[in-house]
């Protein structure tokens, strides 16, 4: 079998397969950050760490024409802090890998750095290791992100229950509408609204869209148990961007959430939200509902590296 | 300026430059492993929080060419255990990152998480996430290691005085003289020694061997602000191997550390050291001694990636 009919959700099924044995293990591999428990609860306001790691790769990621290593380094440091947000966390320290081939400049090197750092400073985040290599071709860059976040405020993908609003922050398919492309000035990471609906202990599930809204949708069901019916004339739509980019595009960091009804009045005054279906028992499936009435399966649904 | 007129630890130097900000913070670059404070110290019995990063990329670190994925996996793996072994501390929970080509097969995929799961399972390590992606020539692999130290047993690269003795375990040279070759059977790590040594507290500093014996001792010198006079006849030199390899030839995982020359009576116990050399002042710089008791100058030392 070659990678190409295995596809990077089976991979990553596959590492999963083994389950964690540490009793520090709360959560490993299936949400967008893992979550550890460094020692014994001796107090009441402990913390959990999350940890969580994405690497960009040039020519599958992005392509280098036309491409700013100044947000290129921002990209990457933004996809690994909305992981962290997406758990209802914050950020607090990273490692950086670059493979960084021959033809590169010590300048374009720094700009690649202050795209990072620009972000790591904005969120507080101390750089504290990484590792330089040489890349015979591609530029590679892969971030690894710790962070924290308060026991009681832990947002997973699996809190979802069948009758849930299913809420976005932001709109969708702006990226994919002009793919490759790392724009500069879109970059928005939902930290403040995550970290505010956290707080409100509104929320039952919550994840990153940055594999697309429906693979969004897709994985809170799965992680849930749940089905899910999504309204595409509720989806909201980036300027510029079509329907089938807005549902399967990815590459933005929206948070994709889940919360009763009762608590839309309340969540609506913590971040600005859009809901865009609802949780149904898992017998129904996860189903696009049109502008007609009529219901309709998913495509595969979001970006997969190895299709 | 290009790249290559930088070299690999130019740039460490480059990103290193931005003092860490965060009180928890404990040590950023700089030492085989970060160290952070999770929380403010509760009890007595507080460990800090370790974390590194190391990246093995096809055609720089290995070649695919007579390599078994399996021992491929191991060896990254093993480069990642054996930093946190260098602080005295033991590993708990890893993320794993790899960049795939097409041409690869399923099995080799299988492989090489076989290999990587396996020194994880030996080492009592949870594999808590990662990310897969394709690469578009080049197999790229990438792990973090989070581990722990008890705060007594920390030993970092910066705790060496002159008159210290400089040790290593093992032998040298080993994985130089057989290059781009990833062996599977002379694989060790250090853990157990770097724990026994940790735990007596007989040593000053310590530093895995992983760029090589004398990069080991300049990297500890650097931080410890001293020299040193290595012995070119005490250095353990592989079976197969030069002199020169063994001083310079990087790839494998033993412990470099420094002590008093009292507690050596207590290190012979705790683990097979041998000693190379001792610390002396700064301003006598590092220096080699040969066999006619000549001193001369280390070569550049260690392998670097850009240059």
């Amino acid at each position: 079998m070659k990678l190409t009919e295995l596809g990077e959700f089976g991979l990553i099924d596959l590492i999963a397969k083994r389950e964690p044995k540490l009793p520090s293990t709360i959560i490993g591999i299936g949400d967008d950050a893992a979550v550890i428990q460094i020692q014994k609860s001796k107090g009441k306001s402990q913390n959990y760490l999350l940890i969580t790691t994405d690497a960009f790769i040039e020519n599958v990621h992005f392509k280098l024409k036309g491409t700013s290593f100044f947000a290129l380094g921002r990209k990457v440091m933004a996809a690994n802090i909305s992981d962290i947000a997406a758990m209802g966390g914050y950020p607090t320290h990273a490692v950086v890998t670059v493979g960084l081939p021959k033809k590169l400049s010590v300048k374009q090197v720094r700009q690649l750095y202050n795209g990072i750092d620009t972000l790591a400073q904005k969120n507080k985040i101390d750089i504290v290791g990484g590792d330089t290599v040489a890349s015979p071709r591609e530029v590679v860059i892969s971030i690894t992100l710790l962070g924290e976040v308060e026991k009681d405020r832990l947002l997973t993908r699996s809190g979802a229950r069948p009758g849930d609003l299913i809420l976005v922050t932001g709109d969708f398919g702006g990226p994919a509408s002009d793919k490759f492309k790392i724009q500069k000035a879109k970059l928005k990471i939902r930290i403040k609204e995550a970290r505010n609906i956290a707080k409100s202990r509104g929320a039952t599930s919550m994840i990153d869209s940055s594999d697309g809204l429906m693979r969004s949708v897709l994985e809170l069901c799965k992680a849930s148990k749940t089905g899910a019916r999504i309204y595409e004339d509720l989806a909201p739509i980036a300027k510029g961007a079509s329907l089938e980019q807005a549902l399967y595009g990815g590459e933005e960091y929206e948070l994709v959430f889940t919360a009763p009804k009762t608590n839309l009045p309340k969540l609506k005054k913590l971040a600005k939200v859009s809901v865009v279906g609802e949780m149904v028992p898992h017998k129904f499936g996860v189903m696009l509902v049109d502008s007609y009435g009529r219901i309709k399966p998913p495509k595969s649904g979001g970006y997969e590296h190895f299709k």
